[in-house]
């Protein structure tokens, strides 16, 4: 456990100050079933909180990103991104699944892969940082693991802002929106991709990114800002 | 307007710096539907917000209280607080139902006594402290008017201490618990009824309550946290 107590601090920058709380968050209840003598705690208790933390984080980042949309569409956007493919995924980008102490019989069945279970892992290691560090913390680990990675290709789908940016410019009628490939850079394993969008005859904004898709989405993402200002 | 201000500064310590916020967490979409001319905000952005605030304040608290139960119970329990016949009941105690700007439509149909709209415009408010004052401030806030309150007559079926201690004192078997009214006092419009609890051959816990049963509850809770210790 030791290990993992290093790995967290050097992947997340945070240092338990309670090494137990996060042992406990990556401790399943079929764990603790299989081994009764040590009298664990599971950490269903942590995903409860945690999952209460991680909704209110992800809220209070939706209302001030998103600061005209209605309460429906936040409501729709949220569900998508603190659901279970997307949290186990957020579990596996940080290795949690590699840190989750199984039963046997849990093993077996493939239980470490589980979408569920990693959900609430993901969940449970938020509510012992929310626990031990206060909630601050959290929202600077859920800035590092999630918001970052919302912009990125992965999340496009969930974080649109090309259809954002097309309902924004066309409020008073049909626009032309084009994106235009500016630039592609470097080798193929690390591709850079320079992209504008135009409308109005102009250019809305810019975006760099590891596709064009990812690009795309940035650029309307700056454009949606330059617009509020 | 102004009045609500002081009231609200009067009734919960809570000044705003923010006005325009208060005034929104109290205007229904029917308001603003009414009078588009004055380009209102309704409350549903900050119902959102209030509704994350709300369910993580609460799930921290259940956490700390009952350090000893499972999820499943303290989702169950967190279920029956935060829940539209509770928060209503809450808004009202707060005169929330008279601050509301409706809509006529609305009005006449009832709008202001209807649950599901004084649940969100408790919401709504929640959202409004946060934002304005922060997590400590709605957390105060909601201790006031409904942490204080869970252990009341009123909410002795949400809170039910008797049930726990119960479950704590027959973890190895069955137990005699009695609960024995020491006394009973004050004029029938402000009745004091003192009650112990015993088990064991023992005082476990002594409460003081304003009807029978309140003060049953109180002694169950007292035992319970003497237990702890």
């Amino acid at each position: 456990m030791e290990k993992i107590v290093k790995q967290i601090a050097a992947d997340f920058s945070i240092v338990f100050r309670n090494e137990k709380l996060l042992h406990e968050a990556f401790t399943h209840s079929s764990y603790v079933n299989e081994h009764r003598h040590l009298a664990l705690q599971d950490n269903e208790r942590l995903e409860f909180l945690g999952d209460a933390v991680l909704e209110v984080i992800i809220s209070d980042y939706l209302f001030h990103t998103y600061d005209t949309w209605h309460e429906g569409k936040m409501t729709r956007l949220r569900a998508q991104i603190v659901c279970e493919p997307s949290l186990s995924a957020f579990a596996k980008d940080c290795h949690f699944d590699s840190y989750i102490r199984l039963g046997k019989g849990e093993e077996n069945m493939g239980g470490r892969q589980r979408p569920a279970l990693l959900c609430d892992v993901f969940e449970a290691f938020i509510g012992a940082v929310y626990l031990d560090q206060g909630i601050e913390a959290a929202r600077k680990f859920i800035n590092q693991v999630m918001i970052t990675k919302l912009n990125e290709d992965a999340f496009s789908h969930v974080m649109d802002y090309k259809t954002s940016l097309q309902e924004e410019l066309q409020k008073n009628g049909d626009v032309d929106i084009q994106y235009i490939l500016l630039n592609e850079d470097g080798p193929a394993h690390a591709k850079q991709f320079d992209v504008e969008v135009r409308a109005f005859g102009k250019v809305m904004g810019q975006g760099q990114g590891p596709s064009k898709k990812a690009a795309e989405q940035k650029a309307a993402q700056n454009a949606l800002e330059s617009l509020k200002k």
